[in-house]
């Protein structure tokens, strides 16, 4: 590398057409100065760094080859994406990645053209770039735009993808994977599917043969040495040649090119613009490195995923490390799992994809054998506890609440007709602050409410997140659901004893003497008792009960805030539509009650990111707000 | 095969354990015997026939071979089950199958220790079953459980199955899967994967090989005669031999058989024997015809799929031949779907797997390249159509309610966060009939509401469904949902000229004078409308109010009804919970009304099969027990 930089590239490229200007040459240097911005940005505004860090020669290809934004690139997960967004004319705002009015963390088509679809859930680029393409197919665009899907190795094994691979070659359509391969989830990845991939990208005796073949055929002059199309296409004969069978994308008609080194820019742009005429489905399988370009990063792919802030000099990530700070909710569940599971040895846990972020790898060091991390795949890894509690173990399956949309089906069809004893740990619940739309846990409440014969609990405080865990595999009462938001809540002792919880009981924080009671659930209930307070203060003493459960719902509760109060104000992380607004009303109307109830939570549309409190703030449950309902008269 | 039959061996077999008693050689005339039994009793009680025509060998050989119920068997969708039904101590009461108290059509562990999982969706049997073996290594289980899954070829290309087979070999298991490969799914199979099992299947070059070596080794005595297990790891040897690399399940570390021919029994029980005892994850090729032994159903798969009631000796299926009945739904949906994409060109269509029963057949076979039936594949389906619409199509995506829970996630995130114009055309929307607990669509109208943006509706009749169809694509107002039940309305004359609907408003058709209204949505709307005519008998005139949008809902309808009236009732045909009933509870607290709601749906419970008029009675939905809600006092 050079030490000197005669001119700095990044800050002239406003837009991709910008950087076709550029010399096939330049393009190392523009990845370098790209990896220093990201670095530079990411160090001083936490965000998805390993993934960004890792596709910055790819993105540089592929804008530099495609003809962006009028050809597509289609996104899987945003995490990768943040060079795409600072080379797509977002450079000079990136500071205000995944804050309040500020970008979106992920590819969001409402943000910019350059962002052909939204990538927030894993899985979906491969069938959302299908249909873009066979739609550009049936309606003769010219010249023909030409979509690229880039989807991880991880995201990969996600049925969802697997079920657009399967489809992607029964019409036509020049649909192009780009498969970006590190070999990791957010976590390390697992699964038949990997071991697959590595296979395929370390059989050296294959590249031995197809080197050693490759220089026998260019004496021969069967193959010429100018034009990489006939060595690819030697590849794949080669590839037919030694094999009866097809590899996997082959076998699914999907021509396969690769693997090939994801951070050699110059031969990834020349792999492309070899590749990006042709007819038909086809993948290119790029090596790369989650992190690459930052050695601590490399070093550590997990941590350094999203890392929050760091120090980009010493690579010190900047912890918050003030004494006596309550835990996060996931560490209480991570921590009372282990608790539970040496009691209990018929306890296992699952979880797709998300050991550290749910701190569920404290039971994976503990009881490795008593532990699943499935993968990115959330149905299995609920159908997979189903079929673990049918024969009599007590699976506590960790999923992020929005993820967990993906086992809906699976929840009912597997789960809950069964009546099976799986204890959902729905994490992320409600709103989650910086990662925008895409990954608030708005619906659960409502979605898990309609399944019969569901529990459904969210806990005020740790130590009734630790009663409810305990319970669940105390009672084995069937399918129990208990959600709980991301970070801290307010306890610093939250290491209480456990006791059983009965279901379907909530408790009353405190009598009123007006005609107005507060019925919450969840931690948002901590808000209500500020607010609460602050409306005592104005000489207005509500009453609070911390509902616990949903699903079933306290009906004494209820039976004495129908008799005591006139107002209800409902108070729930998640959506107003169909959650416990609506359960209160449904419980009144059906037992001839009829209150004025006000329903405070998440509004009925789709909330961008900013900070946890600046989004509570927007959606009406903060503090202030409640006060202002408790004080006013309607 | 010989004209007499000696004795009759079905009748003696009361359950496997009876069966294990018989010669291997007595097999295949058990066989035939039980094949004779479901033709009989298909064809006087309608069923699912062709799967389980086609599985019967292999049912016999499992029961045979494997020690049930104490090993398991997971049923990968319960059309293959009914000779399973039939051996397991069900045979007498067979004659009740899908009726009400009777025979549920699918496995279910609530009937009968020998279902030892639930199996009404595609494609869980893989997880579930692998979750069961797990569980069965964790606990020690002596002697060693065995767990099988059946899975047809169109069920296995469900990305849920994907994602169980990726799984199926990061921990130790001894899972067998059995794939039963009849190149159908009720439709015929689409889908690379599918092409890729023929392409298994008749490798003649790959089959002649393998004989031809097989021989030789033999003569060369390096492999045995008697042994078949040699037979087969040879197989398995001369596979990597031939190919460097692996085939799809080979690649995902599951040990490959096959393919073997599925209606040669006692070749499978030897197959089976050899295989039973390996250890690690292992999957079985069976080729199996769909409707095997009956030849009608052998040349018509799909019509024979579930082909009513047939004259067993003639094999005419019986229509009801009656002139001027009215047209199902979906026929409606069907025929004007093909008028309105004569034009609009603009419009698309996809189902995954339903285009007879959703009629989706007519547009495919008018408009072959503007339709896609993307196999078993409900999340694909949709975030697939959301690609269409992304590049400006108007797709339709018909599926049926109670498989749309699987593409929950891509409704919310693929399709309404960017406001996509996806018209979903939902299919067998609440009670379903005879298909019973799994397949009732009870939950699309409150997990639908819930959703931001979300256009719901539901036509009371014929005319209306062609309206929305129609303003659907006038308008491409975001995402709509058109849900409509299963079979026929009440009009003779459908083609009715198509019209804009206002979006959120609804109509209505009478006034009352009582203190009553009635507000229900989609076709219970009639019931509604006898049981108010049975109640103006009686003196009680209330009013109607047809919603025909769930969301948004017509303000100004409950407006008038909230001056008017002070009592409402909600019907729909759907959950209670969260569903109209509690929208309109929303709408008037909102609004500081306070009306007395009583909410008519499908109950918080699940619900067996039987018919729909009785499954209506058994949930307060039909005519007599509305009649009795608006003549009481509440």
């Amino acid at each position: 590398m050079s030490e000197n930089k005669p001119t700095n590239i990044l800050s002239t490229i406003d837009s991709p057409a910008d950087m076709r200007k550029l010399s096939v040459s330049q393009l190392p240097m523009l990845c370098q100065e790209l990896r220093e911005f990201i670095i530079d940005a990411c160090s001083s505004n936490p965000g998805h760094f390993g993934s960004s860090m890792g596709a910055v020669e790819l993105t540089v290809a592929l804008h530099y080859v495609f003809n962006t934004p009028y050809d597509r690139i289609v996104w899987d997960v945003g995490h990768q994406a943040y060079g795409h967004k600072i080379l797509t004319g977002r450079r000079d705002r990136f500071s205000t990645n995944r804050k309040l009015n500020g970008l979106s963390g992920f590819p969001n088509p409402a943000e910019s053209e350059y962002d052909a679809f939204i990538g927030g859930h894993a899985s979906n680029s491969i069938s959302a770039a299908l249909g873009m393409a066979i739609a550009t197919e049936l309606q003769n665009e010219s010249p023909s735009r030409k979509v690229v899907a880039v989807i991880g190795d991880a995201s990969i094994a996600g049925g969802l993808a697997f079920e657009g691979l399967n489809n992607a070659s029964i019409n036509p359509n020049d649909l192009l994977i780009i498969l970006n391969d590190n070999d990791m989830a957010i976590d390390h990845n697992v699964g038949g599917l990997n071991s697959y991939l590595v296979n395929i990208t370390t059989s050296r005796r294959y590249n031995n043969m197809r080197n050693g073949l490759y220089q026998f055929f260019k004496k021969l002059r069967l193959i010429g040495d100018e034009s990489k199309g006939s060595i690819l296409r030697f590849n794949n004969s080669l590839k037919s040649l030694l094999s009866k069978q097809q590899n996997i994308f082959e076998g699914l008609n999907i021509r396969y090119f690769g693997p090939a080194d994801g951070h050699d820019v110059e031969n990834i742009v020349r792999i492309l613009h070899t590749i990006k005429d042709m007819k038909g489905p086809k993948i290119l399988h790029l090596c790369t490195k989650k992190g690459k370009g930052y050695k601590p990063a490399e070093q550590s792919p997990t941590l350094w995923h999203a890392p929050g802030k760091f120090d980009k000099e010493t690579g010190e990530v900047v912890r918050n490390t003030a004494p006596n700070q309550p835990c996060k909710f996931q560490d209480v569940f991570g921590h009372t799992l282990v608790e539970l599971a040496e009691q209990n040895e018929r306890i296992v846990s699952i979880t797709p994809a998300m050991p550290t972020g749910s701190s569920m790898n404290y039971m994976m060091e503990r009881y490795p054998k008593r532990s699943f991390d499935v993968g990115i795949s959330e149905e299995h890894a609920v159908t997979f506890s189903a079929g673990l509690a049918k024969e009599g173990l007590l699976p506590y399956c960790c999923i992020y609440s929005s993820f967990l949309q993906r086992a809906y089906d699976e929840i009912i069809h597997d789960v809950a007709i069964q009546g099976l004893p799986v204890t959902f740990c729905i994490d992320r619940a409600g709103i989650v602050g910086e990662d925008g739309v895409t990954h608030h846990g708005c619906f659960d409440l409502s979605f898990l409410r309609s399944i019969p014969g569901m529990t459904v609990a969210a806990p005020m405080d740790e130590h009734t997140l630790r009663h409810l865990l305990f319970t669940a595999q105390a009672i084995e009462h069937g399918p129990l659901a208990i959600r709980y938001p991301r970070g801290g809540g307010e306890m610093i002792d939250w290491h209480c004893p456990m006791h059983l919880l009965p279901i379907g009981k909530g408790r009353k924080l405190q009598d009123g003497d007006t005609d107005i009671a507060v019925l919450s659930i969840g931690n948002i209930g901590t808000t209500v008792t500020h607010a609460i307070e602050k409306a005592r203060e104005k000489g207005i003493n509500a009453a609070h009960y911390d509902m616990i459960f949903l699903k079933p719902i306290d009906e004494d509760i209820l039976q004495e805030v129908a008799t005591k109060y006139q107002r209800i104000i409902t108070v729930e992380n998640g959506t107003v539509v169909g959650g416990l607004g609506s359960a209160v009303m449904e419980w009144m109307n059906e037992h001839n009650y009829y209150p004025r109830v006000r329903r405070v939570g998440i509004p009925d549309k789709f909330i961008a990111q900013g900070t946890v409190a600046e989004l509570h703030k927007l959606c009406g449950m903060d503090t202030d707000s409640i006060t202002t309902l408790l004080t006013t008269t309607w």
